[in-house]
């Protein structure tokens, strides 16, 4: 009866996990739709809807830490309860940085808009979009291996990133006008960039849960980074 | 018998942390300096170094893992493991950004210098590397109290990286050869704010320590932060 409860317990705290990357997944998406269509009252709710996502860190912490704390569970017991409290910290930063590109979005003052730089961080947006969705997939499924592919992804995050940083670049020294602007799409192209690299920190929190082992997946390209 | 290795396990983990908090700070520092007098040998030096930092966060992981599998220990305890486990993530990342300030150093080809927007981020560098120290004494201490007044000296790293952003907007703007070299000191401004909101983590880390209890601290500065 008493494991009984502890597997019931375990499972609680994957879908709660699950579900707090589902509300962050949500919240990256609205807030870059906010910023891409100047919609600031789409960008006021991700700010306010930010605190559920911290207050479901706090309260996977809590479980986590009565789990261990009562249960003293064995060691791939032990090794899931401890993958929630590590990679919770990574959605809750997710969820900061959409954070922050809906800030952006509310100090944007009627500025010149730059069609082709904002085309460029949609699609970077729906590519960031797709791994979110797809770690989340694979951490369900425990899938090692395509965690393993989805960290490899990241790569062409990185590629959108330095394309963002040239043109805004190109575009202050060619109009001035467009330098406030631009300072903007350089800041939502750094956010969503590290959103990449948390979903490469998931990727590994996976390999370890299968494995045990800490691994660094694609640090050669975090090297190649401009943020 | 058991009981004392299991309390020199415990110390012996906290100096380690302590230590990977010294190396951070170092970090830090040098990445600031060869920012400011362009030095990119130094700059290589925090690139390279930062594979110690990582190594020491997984070998905190492991003997923090290891310690709870093997020594069930009890809540007071587990929660000084607890706190190592996260609170090391936040190291970590502190020093993924010194290795960025020190990647924008090796950017640098001969830019316009901006001798005033330098100055205030080198003081703004000296302030946050006063509270990364004060922050790793806190915690040596187990003083809640000091971790509550470092967490509100946040506000002053993010007055300065307000007055930062706001300098390198005009000069861009009066300037259009200062383009690039402004991008850079707005992204080292940028990272410097994120260590400050780091070391606001550890200090709720510390509160947690003593009382068990997750709060947020300063959580109103972060929403006028810019970054």
């Amino acid at each position: 009866m008493f494991r009984r409860n502890f597997e019931d317990e375990l499972n609680d705290l994957h879908v709660r996990f699950s579900e707090m990357g589902m509300m962050v997944n949500e919240a990256i998406y609205k807030s870059v739709n906010a910023f891409i269509n100047h919609d600031k009252t789409l960008a006021k709710e991700v700010i306010e809807a930010d605190a559920r996502i911290n207050q479901r860190e706090v309260d996977l912490e809590k479980r986590s830490f009565e789990m261990i704390a009562l249960q003293q569970p064995v060691t791939g017991d032990l090794r899931m309860i401890v993958t929630v409290m590590k990679a919770s910290s990574d959605l809750e930063r997710m969820g900061d940085h959409a954070v922050s590109i809906a800030k952006s979005t509310i100090r944007v003052k009627g500025n010149v808009r730059v069609p082709e730089i904002e085309q460029t961080l949609a699609e970077m947006a729906t590519k960031v979009k797709q791994m979110v969705e797809e770690v989340l997939d694979a951490y369900v499924k425990a899938d090692m291996k395509r965690a393993r592919e989805i960290a490899l992804e990241d790569k062409n995050i990185d590629a959108f990133s330095g394309k963002v940083y040239k043109m805004c670049l190109k575009q202050m020294q060619s109009d001035p006008d467009t330098i406030v602007g631009s300072m903007d799409y350089m800041l939502v192209d750094s956010y969503l960039e590290r959103i990449g690299d948390y979903v490469t920190n998931i990727c590994e929190w996976i390999v370890y849960l299968e494995t045990g082992k800490l691994v660094e997946l694609n640090a050669n390209a975090k090297e190649d980074n401009i943020f």
